[in-house]
């Protein structure tokens, strides 16, 4: 399991145009990619500028594969000019063997 | 729906143990509290000292009753020494509809 938190400001003329870029990139990735467990964008509500995605992949070849995807490269190069930063912060969950359980409120019925 | 990512900087002495309590109120937390939909606590990779946890409540009022909680009380007084800063960011989800969908591969089996 390979999870990270990006970082990213957006210039804020680009807003609504980002999160749309950034929802259906999410979204596409999720569906069509067995490797991508789950893209959770959100947005810090004291600045709108501040994007924060949690990402979490089956494993580094999976992240590997997510990258090379056509969904992934037209999003990255379709919001270059949008993108102010961009830190990719990887990080440890506390407890990965509970992950079933942490979320399990969040499966659909 | 209230979603969170509290920044928390631990002191590196009390890592093992701040790890510890931060496990534990969060499972005890989604486990006996219906309105404590997920939390899901992560250390960076860069910076041990650094922790993100990302908290989703069901509305304001499952947060403010968690706060209330004889298990996040004695978290939270048992850990004060261990934490130099901590930052509640709450977050606005870029597609709060679809969170099952984004999360769906999470589910236990």
């Amino acid at each position: 399991m390979q999870v990270r938190i990006s970082e990213i400001e957006i210039y804020p003329e680009y807003f609504n145009e980002y999160i749309t870029a950034a929802m259906n990139v999410g979204a596409t990735s999720v569906r069509e990619e067995p490797g991508v467990i789950a893209i959770f964008p959100m947005i810090q509500q004291r600045d709108s500028c501040q994007v924060r995605i949690l990402e979490i992949y089956a494993d580094m070849d999976a992240y590997r594969h997510h990258i090379t995807t056509a969904h992934f490269n037209a999003y990255k190069q379709g919001t270059l000019h949008m993108v102010k930063s961009l830190d990719l912060v990887d990080m440890t969950p506390m407890n990965a063997e509970a992950m079933d359980e942490i979320f399990s409120k969040m499966k659909k019925e």
